[in-house]
């Protein structure tokens, strides 16, 4: 199914983490080589299978220091570059800084590497917050301009554009994804991780952010992953910018209340106010996916049900500690 | 008519090159106090008019060092970010670091120290080669992907994303200029300089790249000017994206046969052939220009009459010189 060439083992940065994993699981399900690089900064080691030295590798290494992973791309076919620091709203607070070194210095070192190490075929995994605030929903791939509301989103921006003068001038292929939220098990941050989080802390009261009509598009893990895997088979341009996104979205006050009802129900809500969570939020996402469905993929979970799945996950996995 | 603050000073980086210099003089001409930073790679003392204490005067700095121009900040009102490397061709055969270095980085220290001296007002040069190789002529401000074939079209649209991060996240207003070809006296690079170049070295012979279809749109410095002038004063949203081009365009064949009719028509034009000058070049660049129209602003030259005008300077200049 996934066209991974079979003549070399696929490297994929950050494939400790919550979606890196399940794409490596994917990926020597399909009888490939994987070799991991990551930080272990946002991933984990138990989120990978049990190392095969055969099959898996994992280097722990920081992206901008090659000398630390460069053995790691020899004689590799492909990158999966999937490693990034994930809290958009944690390095938002923190300035320009850490999206600038962890998003761009990162990645142009591993292009660098890349190049060098001839392995000129990269997937990256972007983000719809490059479109900003869009005025068109479903926001397609050729919306413009792109002005990005975080740092965070301004580094995706940078990262593609190096990555399209790469493909221009060293005969890469790029595949860009934009992602939607994507949720599922082994998250560190995002919507659900934080509403479960406050609600271990105080089970009566459930703040949220913003007045709650925020709104946007939630891909599970593995329809994500499915997606990415047929469109790098089948997307053939030096460059292919390709959202990934559920069809349809659904408001924070609705996953708010899937989450005090998966917590027994007690909890009062409360919301801050205003149309934004936080100062770089992006209140409504919802990405045209027309594009990556004429590649012949469709995710297999709506946005409710997308958070329906991982609420439960995660109710059994609390369960599970209790 | 230029809007310029008149309660403190305005910085122009990249002030001593050929577009900062014509700035500079309708800054100073228009009353306002104007602190030139250049490095003078490209730059050159000689553009700028006699330094003045009181109202104009010189940080020769690298960027990518705040220390050397930190307090070239202090008080001021605003900044006209028009340093960069402005030739394309050289920094592509350089590979991503130059681009990555002069371009992204020096721009997010002047970014940064922007913020920290509290200047948040901040007009850009960026470049019509963000769109890459568009298929929609004249191209507007919202076309997309953004997928640039050079990695200096890669750094300034790295910088559009962080300098659009800054304006929400730091309340900076920012006016980002898609520019055209801009011609006119002081340049240091271009098809112009080139082909003088070529015939001062062999007379007789000009050697075009590519097939001479490449067609592009020529703007003189001084409608440039005027052009980012007035729409600093008119466009008032936190990001303004706007592209600063000719009305029309034209092709590489006709200003060559312009250069050699200036030259006593006897140099013989050879084309090296294909579509495109150089790996990175954009062979084909039309912006629409009914955005900044619409504040009022429309150039005073054609592209034939920009590069009329500007093959009769370098005469002129040559014939000086002799």
């Amino acid at each position: 199914m996934t066209g991974t060439p079979r003549t070399g083992p696929v490297v994929v940065t950050g494939g400790a983490g919550a979606v890196g994993s399940v794409l490596v699981r994917a990926l020597l399900a399909d009888g490939a080589s994987v070799r991991v690089i990551d930080n272990l900064s946002a991933g984990r080691r138990e989120h990978l299978p049990p190392a095969d030295t055969q099959r898996l590798s994992l280097t722990v290494a920081d992206l901008k220091r090659p000398r630390e992973y460069s053995t790691a791309l020899k004689g590799a076919t492909s990158i999966w570059h999937l490693a990034a620091n994930t809290d958009i709203r944690k390095a938002g607070r923190a300035g320009p800084r850490l999206d600038f070194e962890e998003g761009v210095i990162a990645s142009l070192r591993l292009l660098d590497e890349a190049r060098r190490r001839d392995v000129p075929l990269v997937r990256f995994s972007s983000s719809s917050v490059v479109y900003g605030l869009p005025t068109v929903f479903p926001t397609p791939e050729d919306y413009g301009p792109l002005a990005p509301e975080s740092f965070y989103g301004a580094g995706k921006l940078a990262v593609e554009g190096f990555l399209s003068a790469y493909a221009h001038n060293y005969g890469f292929t790029a595949h860009i994804f934009r992602f939607a939220n994507i949720i599922g098990p082994g998250m560190t941050h995002g919507v659900l991780y934080d509403f479960f989080a406050k609600l271990e802390a105080t089970p009566d009261r459930l703040e949220v952010l913003g007045d709650g009509r925020q709104s946007k598009s939630y891909l599970r893990t593995e329809d994500c992953v499915e997606g990415m895997l047929l469109a790098a088979e089948r997307a053939r341009a030096p460059v292919n910018v390709l959202n990934l996104g559920a069809p349809d979205r659904i408001s924070v006050r609705e996953i708010a209340e899937k989450v005090v009802a998966a917590h027994g129900g007690r909890a009062r809500i409360e919301y801050t106010g205003g149309p934004r969570g936080w100062v770089g939020d992006v209140p409504q996402q919802w990405l045209a996916i027309d594009r990556i469905r004429a590649l012949g993929w469709s995710p297999r979970h709506s946005s409710a049900e997308a958070v329906d799945r991982t609420i439960a996950e995660m109710v059994a996995s609390r369960a599970g500690r209790a």
